[in-house]
């Protein structure tokens, strides 16, 4: 079976539809989000929230998890940095984990071929 | 330490009940449900939620994971399967992960007891 | 790269405050908190809440991850057991999985460097 990954991204509300599109664009087949809240703590920095300063924030962010196989994930850590990327803090992390198996639930297909369009396997 | 594995499933919010009572029946002992949004593109395919259509979807979901050590993943997969099945789009995924470690913070153990039935452990 | 890792905690809503003090102080430099559902069945025994008597229980609890390198997972462990721990059932679970890489989406900083406090990288 061909390595599969998972990625976290946890990045501002606002950036949901730029970053699916970039995903998108690579060949992302699909990805779960949610929402969570956020703790960073920086020494003397703080974070703005809708023209509130936070110090240890609790902030509104998304979490984007998106598991892929054949597109490479630096593929993805350069379009999530884009999308993502204001320059300012609070723009967020990634974070990159190791996955054992994927199953498409509707067809019991294992491996690779469950997170591919189901166009694609057919071809 | 026993190999111990989670175990992603993201499926349709009705099939919650279905789901806990299989994973009940083959001797899971917990699980962590969240609310999602599943975003799955397909070409030339769509999903129908509450009588609309969508392409590009953002759907509830719910994602449940779950930690095994004991019951084997295979069981899990086949009563997840069976459980969250309907034939059509939108049934969902399921992702496969390495643990290092679990620890009940009651008692401070750690490993494959952490995740067992106490009434188990303690006989 | 030095091995990183994740650690899940997953507890009562009212711990987030104790919780989140006792990780900074061991030098935690960020958490990402959600809202779930915990199911756990235990043979002949009920968890409570707010004056409510649950056998199958579907309770509210909290999912903070953490990811650590430089703090030691043993001390993530002692600490979040610390402040978590009541005795009573329903205290929660631990769970600690292998990372493989970390990013700062606001200056493309990759690994350990990624999740330490800025002020201490540029020193
Ligand atoms: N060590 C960590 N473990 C888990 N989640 C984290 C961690 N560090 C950060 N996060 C998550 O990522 C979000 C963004 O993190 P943080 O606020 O530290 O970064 P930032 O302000 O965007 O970046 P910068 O370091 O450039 O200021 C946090 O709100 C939190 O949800
Ligand atoms: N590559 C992925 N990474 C992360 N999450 C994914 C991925 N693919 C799918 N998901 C999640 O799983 C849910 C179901 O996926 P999707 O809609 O692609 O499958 P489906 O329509 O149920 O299956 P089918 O491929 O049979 O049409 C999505 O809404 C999303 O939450
Ligand atoms: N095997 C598991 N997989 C995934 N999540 C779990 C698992 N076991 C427990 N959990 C999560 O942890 C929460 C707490 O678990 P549980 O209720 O079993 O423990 P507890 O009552 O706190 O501990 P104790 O075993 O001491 O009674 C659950 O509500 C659920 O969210
Ligand atoms: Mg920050
Ligand atoms: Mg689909
Ligand atoms: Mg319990």
């Amino acid at each position: 079976m061909r390595k599969m990954t998972k990625i976290d991204i946890i990045t501002r509300p606002g950036k949901l539809e730029e970053l699916k599109e970039a995903m998108y664009a690579i060949g992302v087949t699909g990805m779960t989000v949610s929402q969570v809240f956020g703790c960073g703590l920086q020494k003397g920095h703080t974070e703005v929230y809708r023209g509130q300063e936070y110090a240890i924030n609790l902030l509104p962010k998304i979490k984007i998890e998106i598991v892929v196989c054949e597109v490479p994930v630096e593929a993805v850590l350069e379009a999530a940095k884009k999308a993502c990327r204001t320059g300012k803090i609070g723009d967020g992390k990634i974070f990159v984990y190791p996955i054992e198996n994927a199953i498409r639930i509707r067809t019991g297909e294992e491996g690779d071929i469950a997170i591919m369009d189901p166009e694609d396997v057919e071809k």
